[in-house]
């Protein structure tokens, strides 16, 4: 029972991945695991579970992803979890763009919970790799919780024609990390210091080193 | 008939810039308007419909906040706009964070186009200050796209607790802007033309040399 129901769950991903979740019926999920309409419905009493479970799947393994050795310089870290991020994004397309733009099950607080609960993987990830522990300062946690939100709306914009090369966006947005924190850290002394820190680390080749290379020539 | 409409629509309103929709009854709205429950109903047919006129007469209303005269620097007048955005966020409280965080209505098809009208109206009112005239450059999409969802989750943020003075994220947002057009010059050399253009009319005293004074003072 339990086998059926992950491969209940596997097919409707595949599905999700390549159309919206709200084009995808019961009929086709069932259709693509060779099982009859009924016998889904019995191991999902309607759409919004197996939508639920999908859904809980694809945030587990992309909290997983999030995961990276305390090792090496953190912008090189923070870049290698981009990678991964957005082969996340690219894997799930459709799927993700509709659960992130407000899909058919947002609203419900499964969904608004599986949502938050990876949000909150990625924010404590980070701070463990900027050796925070405890309650972060009001300005670190905005600053990382807003960066998040600029990650998701950044995959989705790109998703939405991909206009941009995704390896750009990757390296891109590791930069604003470091754009962002400068901008709290030039007004808050508190962030100033753990900027410096966290810099004092990073070698000439690594991806922060290289943002501020690139920021002189510009301004040159 | 429409100026009872408009009351009760006023009324919900200031209710939900107290305490969360979903925890204001249809009683409390008609006892707060002073008129009954089934007259409530006559002007509208349920809850979600009163509560979908008194979004639409909020998102008008922050729309028109982004509004600003095509005068001056540009780091001034996003300033100007940021002050009003946030005398808006401060203004209706519970009401934004609960609409933001997936309230009662999202998902509905009318919320949702609600929403992405305020965004579009910012993201419209940014590229016409820009001077950008037609589709723009994919990272300028890009940039001012992804700058405007920081700026509605670092208020999200701020709203919670309000742990950090609203007038320095007024100013950090506008810090933000220049900080993720940066990055973006920094990888791209249309983008670099564009902010240059834009960069060589701020005044000495204006919020985007405020920002490079800061940054230089941070890195020394």
């Amino acid at each position: 029972m339990e086998e059926r129901r992950q491969q209940l769950i596997g097919v409707a991903l595949d599905l999700f991945s390549r159309r919206s979740p709200d084009e995808v019926s019961i009929d086709e999920i069932a259709a693509a695991a060779g099982i009859s309409r009924p016998l889904v419905y019995h191991y999902f009493p309607g759409k919004l579970s197996l939508y639920e479970a999908a859904l809980k799947r694809a945030s587990d393994d992309l909290a997983q992803r999030f995961v990276e050795p305390h090792e090496g310089p953190l912008g090189s870290r923070l870049l290698r979890v981009m990678g991964r991020y957005f082969d996340f994004v690219d894997e799930h397309g459709p799927g993700f763009s509709a659960l992130m733009r407000g899909g058919p099950a947002v609203g419900s607080s499964t969904t608004n919970a599986l949502i938050d609960g990876v949000r909150q993987a990625a924010y404590l990830q980070i701070l463990s790799h900027l050796g925070v522990e405890g309650p972060p300062p009001a300005r670190l946690e905005l600053v990382v919780r807003s960066w998040i939100s600029l990650a998701e709306s950044t995959a989705l914009i790109w998703l939405d024609g991909r206009r941009v090369p995704r390896r750009e966006l990757e390296v891109q947005l590791v930069h604003d990390f470091g754009a962002l924190a400068a901008v709290s850290a030039a007004h808050d002394e508190e962030m100033g210091a753990l900027l410096r820190r966290v810099f004092a680390d990073e070698p000439a080749d690594g991806p922060f080193t290289d943002l501020v290379t690139r920021l002189v020539a510009l301004a040159s």
